[in-house]
C-alpha cells in the first residue's frame, strides 16, 4: 500500500498515528467548516514513524531516523510565512485536510523540514502524540502563560490535558480544569490539575483562585462564557476548542478588564519546544494513550471516543 | 461655586470642559453598567485649567501653570497599579463616574500628579480634549498601530476621529473610515483617512485594502461583526465603542485567522503622549471643536449631539 | 532596640534576613556605585517577619500575619512607577541603601502593601529569600525563558542558584551552569542543572547545547563576553551581576545574531510570583541556607562567604 | 552583458542601484566581518528594475512590472526562516555578498517573492532606497519607536537620514540627530529632526529632551557611548552602524536604567512597509539622490562619498 504524496523530498514509514476529533468530525460531517470532502480522503494528522527515503537535496544520513511528522507544509514564501506565522499560510497543505490525504496508512511523503527527530528517550506513540502537544504549547504561548500564572481549562479532553501538562511546564502554579467527565478529571489531577471542578454538579463560583489565563479546549459555548466571566482583569483567553458558528461575547467584562481573546489555528515552530518537553519527561503523553489498533480498525477507532468514558487517545498502528 | 472634592492635593480653576457622550449617556439614563447615579452628581471629564492652589508637597511654582487634568485617580499600590494597569484599579476615583463628581465646575481638586502641564501651543479647548485623544492612544497602541498599518475605523464620532488622526501619527498608510453621517466621513477624510465607507449605501466589501487593525468606535454590534470578518489574519480588533451587552463573536474566523480582540477601559500613561501629540501639531483637537457655551447651558449642551448632524465637540466654558 | 524608619504605615518584627553580597560590598567598600555611606547604615535587605503593628488605612487583621519583605518603596507617581517600572524610580526608599536602614534590627517598619502574605507552607528563611527569588524572577522575565528555552547561568552565587531554579519553573529543558566551585556546581545540579561547566578546566565550547538566554551572575567581564559569544541568534543577554565599569561588548557578535542585552536593577512586581513558585515547591529556597546568626554575629556574617567554599547564604536572626 | 545567477526564478532589468557604504568597503577592504571577497564580485545591494522574464510556476502578468530588489534570499526552511527572523539564516544568499554577485549590472535573477511590486508614484531612485529604507524601519522597530517617543539618532549619513524620517512616521515627536557634517545636519532637519547637535562643536549635553531611543547610525565608538549615557531609564538603543570590533559599554548605566541594547542584521518583512512609507509621501528617497552615474563610473561612484560633503546617495544606472 502507498499513499498520496505530499509535496516534498522523502518517504516515511508509519510507526504510529493518534485519533483525533476532527478526523473524527470529518468523517461523521464530510467537513469542518471551509474545508469540504469532496474526493476520498485518508485521514490522520497525528503521525511518527522512519524515514525509508529521501529526495533530491536531503542529507542521505537521515535515512532510518525515527521523526515526528508536522502535518501541515505551508508556502514558506507568503506574507504570512515570512513573517513566521506559516500556520495561517493561505496555500497550507495539511495532512487529513482535503485535498491532501492524511497518515493512516503505511507509507506517506512529508517535507523534510518538517520530519523533526526525535531522541529514543520519546516513544513512538510520543512522537505521534508531539502534535496535540504542539496545539497545547501554541495555546499557551499565545496566552503568555509563564511562572505563577493562574490558569483555567475549560474540557479535559486530549487537548484539556496536553494544555494542563504545558501549563504546568510554563510554572503556572494554579491549574483549575472543568469538564463534565469525572475519569478525566481524575487523569488531569495526576497531569498537573490544582484543583477540577465537574461542571454537572459545580459552577466556577467554587475556583480557590481567579484564574489570568482561560485555555479554552472544549468548543461548548456556555461554558466558554462562564469562563470568560471568571477571569481577572487583564485576563487572556484562548479559544482552542472548536464550536458553534458565534459566541456571545460579554463585551462590557471584555473591556472593563481589558481581557485579550484570541483564538488559535493549529500552530507553528512548536516542534521543537514539543520535543523537549517530551523527552526531559516533564510532559507525559503516553499516558494518554489507551488503545492501539491496527489500519483495518480505524474506522472503529474513530468513533472509539464517543462510546468510552475511559478513552483519551487511540493510536493506529499502520505496520501492526 | 465649589466642587466636591477629589483625593489630591491642589485646587484648579477649570477652563475648558468636553462634553462627552458618557456624560449625555448618564444625564440620560442614570448609569453605565456596573456604574449607577444614586445621589446629585456633577458630569464632565474631559477638563483643563489653571491650578490656583497646591496642596502640601506639591511645588507651589506649580500655581498659575496651565494643565490638561486625567480624570481619574487610582489607588497606586494595587496589583494592578504596580504593574502599570492603573485604569483596571478596582478602588479608581474617576471624575463623573458615582460617586465622584466632575468638572461642570469653576473649581475642581486634582491630584498634582494627575494634572499635566501643557505648553502654551496647546489650547485649552485641545487640553481638554487630551482625554478623549488619550482613548484614541490607548486603542493604537493595544491594537499596535505602526509604520504602514491598515487600519479600519468604525465609527466618525469624535472618538473615532482622533483614533483616525493617532493612527495617521504612529505611520498608518491606510485608514478606512466607515459611518452613516456623510459631515463626519468628510471631516475623516480631512483629518486623515484615505477611504471613507457610508454605511447606508456601502459596505466594506468596497474597501481598498483589506486591514489588519479594527478600531471600534460606534458600538454597533452589526457594524462590528462585519469589520471583524474583514480583518487580514494576525488582525487586531480593539473595541472602544460600548454597546450592547453581548457582541455575537464569529469564532471560526477568530480561530482561523488567529485574530485577537479587546477592549480599552479608560487608559494608562496616555497624558504625555497626548501632550506631545497635540503640541507638535500631529493631530489637531480644535478642529473636533464646534460650540462654546457656559456652565449653565451644560445640560442644552449634553444632547447637542443629538440634533445637529454638523456639531462634533461641544465645549462647557465654567468661567464664561 | 528600635530602627529607623522607612516611609509607611506598619511595624513588623524581623525573623529571618538573609545577607547579600551587596550588605557585604557596602560594608568592605562604604558604597555601591552611585550609593555612598555617609553615615551609620543598618545593613539587611532580604527580610522576613511578622507584623506588630498597623498605621493608619491598614487592615488591623493582618496584626500577627507572617510576611515577607519587598525592601524599596517607591514614590508611586512618577512617570517611571506610573507605567509599571517602579524599580526605575528615582525617589525609591531601598533598605540598607544610604540613607535609608535596612533590616538586620529586631523591628523594622513596611509599607503594607510590600508587606507580603506568605502562607505557613513558606519558612521564615525561605520568606526573606524571596527576595533574591525576585531578582531571578525578574532576569528571567527580561529574558523571556518559557518552555523549552536553552538557558546559560554564569555564576553559581545565591542569585546564579535561584535564576537556575527560576528557569527550571519557567519550562527550560537545557540548563548550562558555569563557575569556578565545584561544590556549588553540585548544588546547582541537585537544583535543576542540566550541564555543568568548570571553569577552571573547562570551557563554554563544551556546552552541550547552543544557548538561547544567558542569565550572567557573575559580574565577571571575561566570562561574560565568552559567554554571549556562546549564544544562538536571536539570543537574549540578561546583566544581572555587578562587576567592571565597562563590558567589552562583542558588536559584531550583537549585530549579526541580533543578539538583545540588557541589565537588571532589582525587581517589579515580582513577589507574587516568587511566593508562588516557593509555595508549590517548584523552588527551593531553604536548600541554599548554610547557617544561621544571631544579630550580633552579623559582622562575621557578612564576610562567611569569603571563607568558606561550602556557605551560599547565611541568615541572621534577629530574635535569637 | 549578463550576471550571476541568484537562486530563483526571474529575470529583471536593472533601472537604478544605490550605491552603499558597504558596497565603498568591500571595493576598499575586500571584506567585512566574516564576509571575504575571494573571487571577482559584482557589488550594487540597492536596486529596482522592470521584469524581462519569469520562471516557471511565476505568474506570466508579472512580466513588465516595477519592482523594488529585496537583496537576500533565505533557505526558508531553518529554525530562523520559519519563525519569520529570515534576515538571521545561515545559509542566506545575499546580493554582493561573497560569493553572490550584486545588481551593479544590466541584469539580474531574483527570486519573485523577493522583488516587490511598487506603485507608480515611487521612482526607480526610490525603489532601488527602499533597501536602506527597509535598514532604517527595521531599527524603528527594533526600538519600538511610537507616538510620541523622544529619538536620538547619531550619523546624519543616508541611514540616519532614513532613521530620522521612520523615526517621524512613526510619530516621534522629538528627534535630535548628531553629525560632524553641517550640510547633513541641514538636510536632517529638513527632513524631520527637531534638534541637531554638531558634535565638532556641541555634547550631547544641549538635548533639550531626554531621548528614550538611540538609533546609532555611525559605527563610531565614543560617541555611541556618550549617547547611550544620555538615555532615559528603561531607554533602547539600537547598533546600527558598524564599527570597531568591540563596544565599551557602561555596564552600571545599563543594569540601573535597564536599557535594552540590540544590533540590527539587515532586516526581515520590511518591504511591504517601506513601500507604503514612499508610496504615501511621508518618506522622501528622492530627496537622498545627489548623483546619477551609468555603470561605467560605478567605480568613481564609490568613493563619491568621501570627497563631496554634499554627497548623500549616488544612483547607478546601469541602462544609461
Amino acid at each position: 500500500m502507498r499513499v498520496a504524496v505530499l509535496n516534498g523530498p522523502g518517504d516515511l514509514e508509519v510507526a504510529a498515528v493518534g485519533v483525533c476529533g476532527s478526523d473524527t468530525h470529518y468523517y461523521e460531517h464530510g467537513r469542518i467548516g471551509r474545508f469540504v470532502v469532496e474526493s476520498p480522503l485518508v485521514l490522520g494528522h497525528e503521525a511518527s514513524g522512519r524515514i525509508v527515503e529521501v529526495g533530491a537535496g536531503v542529507d542521505p544520513a537521515r535515512v532510518g531516523r525515527r521523526v515526528s511528522i508536522e502535518p501541515g507544509v505551508p508556502c514558506f514564501t507568503c506574507e504570512q510565512c515570512l513573517a513566521g506565522r506559516y500556520n495561517l499560510c493561505y496555500d497550507m497543505r495539511f495532512y487529513a485536510t482535503p485535498p491532501i490525504d492524511g497518515a493512516f496508512a503505511q507509507l506517506v511523503t512529508v517535507h523534510s523540514a518538517f520530519a523533526h527527530d526525535i531522541p529514543d528517550s520519546v516513544s513512538d506513540d510520543a512522537a505521534a502524540l508531539l502534535e496535540p502537544l504542539s496545539v497545547g504549547v501554541w495555546a499557551a504561548r499565545k496566552a503568555r502563560v509563564g511562572a505563577g500564572t493562574r490558569v483555567l481549562v475549560i474540557g479535559a479532553g486530549p487537548i484539556g490535558m496536553v494544555a494542563v501538562q504545558v501549563a504546568k511546564a510554563c510554572g503556572a502554579t494554579s491549574i483549575a480544569v472543568a469538564d463534565i467527565n469525572e475519569h478525566r478529571l481524575e487523569v488531569a489531577r495526576e497531569l498537573g490539575a490544582t484543583q477540577t471542578i465537574d461542571s454537572r454538579t459545580q459552577s466556577l463560583d467554587e475556583l480557590t483562585e481567579r484564574p489570568e489565563v482561560l485555555l479554552e479546549c472544549s468548543g461548548n459555548g456556555p461554558a466558554t462564557i462562564a469562563a470568560i466571566k471568571a477571569l481577572a482583569p487583564a485576563g487572556r483567553v484562548v479559544l482552542v476548542g472548536m464550536g458553534g458558528d458565534e459566541l456571545a461575547l460579554p463585551l462590557s467584562v471584555v473591556q472593563e478588564r481589558e481581557l485579550e481573546v484570541t483564538g488559535t489555528f493549529r500552530y507553528a515552530n512548536t516542534w521543537p519546544t514539543a520535543i523537549r518537553l517530551a523527552a526531559s519527561g516533564v510532559v507525559d503523553l503516553d499516558r494518554l494513550v489507551t488503545g492501539h489498533v491496527g489500519l483495518a480498525e480505524a474506522a472503529d477507532a474513530l468513533l472509539a471516543g464517543r462510546t468510552d468514558p475511559a478513552a483519551i487517545k487511540t493510536i493506529v498502528c499502520p505496520q501492526r
